[in-house]
């Protein structure tokens, strides 16, 4: 069987398992006040090379709202792409943690927005006055046709986003792709671009249920520490859920795990390749978008209406195999 | 050590850690749609010996927000015991899921309610015909006064909500402590009493962060999954919360946890009485409230202003030792 | 002078005055049990032709919101025109009655949505599933471009609604304008033709503040009439809002108002023409779109930017007067 | 016939009715930038003897709810009477706007506050921490019971709320009944006695409808600007409700009017008192409780059970006459 679907029908990660057994025992405190929590942050502080605040979440809808809460008021507007998750994904997670905000989703062939459409989106609403306050500019990396925003590209659209007022949301549900991918820093691609808030994924890694808030922008944090409780996203036994985090940096299994996805994605792009097949969209991170003529026996895949007649979403995981690639292309 | 601040502060079962790990290899669809959680609804089926609809969610805040918002208008009425959790604990969650509606608190001094006070609230509030439309009652069972409710006085409130057009939520954080305490069957202290949806708290009795709704009333199912993804609260990587609940009701876990954090609490409450200590409610569950001269040493625990000076409260888990009981006693 | 910038720039008809001063003395029941209000709730029924529910509001603004709010969940989706007032002037309204949902602007270059266009993105969004659920199609009839839908247009804009489980909402700000140009009846272009709710307008035709929610679904009555109060849009003395819709209605003075203001809107499109003007937009109401190379002295008049490079918007009302319009054509 | 219902079954006064006409001709500015309102906003600063600024609204729940929002976060706590119109009268408007903020309803016998009850509540809630946060202290002034609180009262109160972090906002439906009745400046009942928002009533004291209102603290009037336009409550046509407000502040219209209804209700009491009937609470403006044996032919009135058996509440208004109030006890 060869299972395409999506990286969260990957299970977990091997030592994910382990960090959570190592801290099943004993009594900490709740709510965060662990020293796990705290672990997690001095090692999140070092990798980022930056002061910064953490707040772990189960989800990345919720992780994704709650940011976009943070900078974004009831009657604030959100500049995102068309394919973004918090627009097509989330049943209305951003309006529901908003309070009302309105996204102004923006099209583009790669998934990808550039500064020029940003500006000229963003300025039209301003102009306009009674639409919405333009508040935040959201990104996601990788995006969700499977490319990747380098530092650069990040860095111009955040100074469109501060220029105006807005502040600057990545959604990393796949993040560590973009980074292996990208061989760029995460400071580089994050806070010394501009980016206020990162949501930092690792469900989709090998995790079993975590992603981070990584904020940046300080200013921020305790409007949010109320939000994130009072929307249930506070753990009690908050250990199980940093304890996944710390596990997920340390050792860099967090690139390990994205090295792999990403080595699988080409594997499969190149036979696609040599078979013919046409592929869809640049192939940049752990997803790969391609005509198929028919689904091959034994796999299993989504198909993606969106980009046209025939064509289908395959995504790679950290467990994804080469056997199952190379079985996959055999069978086409 | 003694820690007697939250059952929140234990760890997880081995038996529960063990179910995680036998679930993390391997690809599963995703959101729900994976035989781990349909599995868990046909334990749960049995277990409450009819048919229901279930959402797994790894907290009791979002459990608790999304059931009472899924039962209230905008513009409807909670009923609640002024101590209850849902109005002292959650930043206002209640609020925040229904967009605003009312709670209304109502007093006593063992933290349950009785028909007569919820009719009588309601009765006001309808008569008075534009502060709020009753819509809901809510109960939490083990109350957070450490008492319980039998299957008699659910229904008499029960019978008192639906007579006045109101639903009926329990709030079971504790709920495994209260079935235990009160000898009676989960069917009996739910849907045969009345009561609509009832979140069927596992966190504090050895689960890492797993609570289950159990939709009685299935005709808020279908809304309420929408909510549930809406909030953040529906897991892409559904088995590793339907694991836990799943290892959680199998071969009576939930029972033998609660059972044991019951016994301990008795054993201490027991040990404070033979000492001459007051204790400030009865204690049917897992938790004592006791007027202390002051705090042994090497024990942890919160002081309960609420409840007068010099009384604090003593939460046992699943991991309380009888040697952390007696050490507590012995250094009082 | 002049003064093109828009119908809410004029006062009030002589006839809404002298129905205000009329009602002035003695005491009624407040909140709308008054027989002014009864009395219009009979005058629409004869007008309409049919049952039907009335609450009488204030602003435009609330009356859409209320409308959509009363047709639309939190998480809903409501498909509009990319100029509609709900979308660009409101500050988000409709955002905030429906906690939340989202809008689909669709673009067009006459004002006018086209049956295809709303099938095609009510059939996108509910593919995809997890963006939004759609529950309502709004139109604005006469449209923000100074186009009208006839009765025929309304009916197969409502059947493709209602075939996909989706309400419908006329903004009737201008509605007056666009009976009188269309020749048709009220019936015909609402409830015959499958509209839910319209918002019918009086303040940009001769009331001080003045607009109708004729609701013809009576379903939605009950909890609309929560939603007006909990909005603060329930007046206590409703007869002076109800004497201003009366006397609008009394006397066909809403028609002869706005049969003015569509004459001098093509008097004044007539001598554009005849000077070589562009005209950028059909003049089938009261609002006139044109290239102008210079605004004249002693005139006032909005310009456009969204339709051009010195493109001005010119809106003419109910007392407009022919001198104006002659005057501004001379001094051009 | 003698209306005692409420001072919203009253009309409007002459005045009010002749500045409407007076302003009914030719266009001007809308939405807020006409002569009329900028000179309703300089009538207010000589008034109230400092730099302040208005918004002018058509109800008082509406100008109610706005106030409490701009003070408010939506997990703020709102500290009021058990009997305010916020809390008991407006279907939960203060919810909505704020996005759900709770509301801590405090009990009197009169009608008032007290410091000491205020301080208690806001400390123990935030003690408690995860309640709400304190944000805003709401009186109304005359209250609900029919009383005033005098400036050094005002002054007392707001002391506690600016001493814990929270605003203050004056429900003022009756201001000018109290004004009168305390003899003391508007400034000293307001902004001099620490009041952030008043919500200036005229509508219940011979307006059609219009609220004013009054920010003492001018950092709240950018957000709540965009609240009012898009809560519905920013008219297009706003000369029609700053001539209300500007002819009610002239001639000293308000201080007539509340002057007449507050000698009415003194000779109800008195003639009420002579007869040896029981008076619930002080009457110190308009309105007055007593238990009456029955309900005199001619009269109408609500009976308020939430004072006791056989207790009415009867309200006098601008236009109630001394016959009214004669024929009344002739008939009791």
């Amino acid at each position: 069987m060869s299972d395409f679907r999506s990286d969260n029908t990957h299970g977990a990660s091997a030592e994910i398992i382990e960090a959570i057994a190592r801290v099943a025992g004993g009594t900490v405190a709740s709510y965060g006040s662990d020293p796990i929590t705290a672990r997690l942050r001095e090692r999140c502080r070092e990798l980022f090379a930056t002061d910064l605040d953490i707040l772990p979440v189960f989800s990345g809808t919720a992780g994704n709202a709650l940011a976009i809460a943070a900078m974004t008021p009831p009657w604030g507007g959100v500049f995102c792409h068309d394919e973004a998750h918090i627009h097509r994904d989330e049943e209305g997670a951003p309006e529901f943690f908003t309070h009302g905000a309105k996204l102004f989703p923006l099209p583009s062939r790669d998934g990808r927005l550039t500064p020029e459409q940003v500006a000229r989106k963003i300025d039209e609403i301003a102009l306009e006055g009674r639409t919405a306050k333009p508040a935040c500019v959201s990104l996601t990396n990788a995006t969700e046709a499977g490319t990747i925003y380098r530092a650069s590209e990040v860095r111009a659209i955040a100074d469109v986003a501060h220029s105006r007022g807005c502040r600057v949301h990545v959604d990393g549900a796949r993040f560590a792709n973009a980074v292996v991918s990208s061989g760029e820093s995460v400071a580089d691609l994050t806070w010394r671009a501009g980016v206020d808030i990162l949501v930092f994924g690792a469900t989709k890694n090998g995790a079993m249920a975590a992603e981070l808030l990584v904020i940046f922008d300080r200013s921020l944090t305790e409007e949010l520490t109320i939000r994130w409780h009072r929307g249930g996203h506070r753990l009690s036994k908050m250990r199980f859920l940093s304890a996944q985090l710390d596990a997920y940096l340390a050792d860099d299994l967090w690139l390990r795990n994205a090295r792999h996805a990403n080595a699988m994605a080409a594997r499969l792009a190149d036979g696609l390749r040599a078979k013919g097949v046409e592929l869809l969209r640049p192939v940049e991170a752990n997803v790969v978008f391609a005509r198929l003529p028919r689904v091959p026996e034994g796999a299993t895949l989504y198909e993606w209406a969106l980009y046209g007649e025939h064509v289908y979403r395959l995504v790679t995981g950290f467990s994804t195999t080469a056997e199952e690639v190379d079985a996959f292309l055999a069978r086409l």
